[in-house]
């Protein structure tokens, strides 16, 4: 009903307007996380990387909260990485801003390692890089079958992120992994779930309501039984994960500093919508 | 032919009317164990757990026994663990019905990870609970289409057992495992093969018959090779399944003594049949 | 262009004539292997596995290299090891024989393991034994829907080398790993792709044309890009494939000193082409 419903901020007196690049809402237990720039398609600038590290840790710790949500406003999920991050060379030179950039996607990951609630991604629309990546550290992914994931990172002279390196071979096999990670391959959802990157696909005009009724179902199950059963699994590899977004960030800190990555970006800015 | 069908106790003058909840027979160099309580769905008391162990250790020693086979007598291959374990809370308390519980579990999941010998299981109807978590320690899984495949951990307040949490994100992903062992979802055979956890599926008329031609012609395969083929996979991980199946007892003898658990099962028997 | 195509040898003066049981071409940065013994079904006999070793190598040192194919020549794709290898006990006996076997073996998978761009498996007919497991190691493995796949390990005595004793379950689950690594299960292209040892199904009469116009696509990429996209994956589990890969070959010495495997191989060699 109308009253359970509430800006997140309602169970936080300091999260009121906390947030300018997400729309956030606890309704029903649920935590749900919107990116919100969709004139951007929803590009993760580094305010929006900052933020979704604080909405994940504002659910983790709300004891009304007992799953998150991830989802977009508008028709992408996100189209990744806003590279106008890399726009702005400070004056202190293109090694700051790598080890700016490093550093703020370093954490970012490790706050989807950390989240210890259910988290459920809703796919609903094209998903490009980082925000392809980190989907394996989720815990259900639902995705609309207009959704599609794309990982262009050779092409942008970069490498994988978001503990895909290690997590794509391990759940999709190497075969298929490298498509993605190494050649750029473009994926439909169906594909996706082929990869067991997502868990069930549904057709875009009853995504929300399907979705939105198998959320609400989990939300109204045990609250500690469903955290338990989640760190049981991830407690496992969770040493593993810091190690693996660790190296994949000091990986790509040297790869912006390259000069195939500065061509590939350069180019990917001269012909703008044509490329990936 | 008939002179070498024999209930195993032939090969081992020990186990003459040693099973009460199993049926066991040694055959042609396969040792076949039949769970068998139909009339309570083959649910696993705590003779049965102790049962198991010692049939597949009987199988481990005995020369004459190539691979073992597990399956179900009835319609049911097993309802998983029987709660009414849990009914009888000792003078002791509930503590020490948990260690106990727990002792037990860690025993019998144990069995499955030391077998040495190509274990296989013909799912002959619905698996359920630790029945379904297990089978990710067999080697080859054949499934009849009348079978499914449901782990209600967290809708009883409990966790996932049988090395699953480590074993089903590892051959289905994390998308796919977490329906499973945080959601409840209750799978079809087909969907449980599209999930590596079953090797074939078959039409259940048909189901006996193709599966018996297979293991009839694989018992008949160089025995030590066999043996070897097994091992140099299962070395590699024995470590880590022995500590992950110890760690998911520990969770789930904590859960046991929760609320949570006490008013999900308590739940369940007011309105058995209906839930699960 | 045909300026841009020559023998490797082009690239690199010691290696003119260099390979007797291979066919290698360096043409717009793709260095090409192809196992050249098609009266033999391309089966690996000991030159050629130390021929594939070579040409690995001059492929990751030839700056020229972005990356690697291999495929092979006439209908087979490859019939695996060689078996008249062991047919000429040595003077100083089959432990010897073992041992001489063994290493080149392990040789030849650390080449796999060791290579450091990106590596194309194009399988253009039936491929057995060691040249189905070493595609664990491969990125990409596109096959023919005229290729099989087949490991009949246990049916000779033997037991898994390639590392497949670890990467089959880890990138296809044990319930499907054990059919093939175990029972000797003969699949087809589209189950490999199924069970993600390879990457796409293509019909063979447009298998050459459609594999060659993405491997030219994929030559263009920027060449250190994708090989830290490949080594970012690969370093995580280096140590555990030269691990792995020691193991296997510490079994396989003692299996093929073994009665089982030299009951086996005669049968094997008395019944020839009936039998695999």
């Amino acid at each position: 009903g109308d009253e359970s419903q509430s800006k997140a901020s309602a169970s936080s007196t300091e999260s009121a307007g906390k947030y300018e690049t997400l729309d956030v809402t606890l309704n029903d237990g649920i935590y749900k996380i919107t990116l919100n720039r969709p004139a951007k398609k929803n590009a993760i600038n580094y305010k929006m990387y900052e933020e979704i590290g604080l909405a994940l840790l504002e659910a983790a710790n709300d004891k009304n909260c007992t799953l998150a949500v991830l989802t977009g406003a508008g028709d992408y999920y996100c189209s990744g990485n806003d590279l106008s991050n890399f726009m702005n060379i400070p004056p202190d030179g293109i090694g700051a801003m790598a080890k700016q950039a490093g550093d703020i996607l370093e954490k970012f990951v490790n706050a989807f390692i950390d989240f210890p609630k259910p988290l459920i991604g809703l796919i609903n629309g094209p998903a490009v890089g980082v925000s392809v990546t980190v989907l394996g550290l989720f815990d259900v992914v639902y995705a609309s079958d207009k959704a599609s994931f794309h990982t262009p990172f050779s092409q942008l002279g970069q490498a994988p992120e978001g503990c895909s390196s290690y997590v794509f071979p391990k759940i999709m096999g190497t075969a298929k992994a490298s498509e993605m990670l190494l050649f750029n391959k473009k994926i439909t959802a169906q594909e996706a779930c082929d990869r067991n990157l997502v868990s069930e696909v549904f057709p875009n005009d009853v995504f929300q309501k399907e979705t939105e009724a198998r959320v609400q179902q989990y939300a109204k199950l045990p609250k500690i039984s469903l955290q338990k059963c989640k760190l049981v699994s991830r407690e496992l590899e969770k040493d593993k994960l810091y190690q693996v977004n660790k190296h994949e960030c000091e990986i790509l800190m040297e790869r912006w500093q390259s000069n195939e990555c500065m061509n590939a970006i350069m180019g990917f800015f001269q012909s703008k919508g044509s490329k990936l």
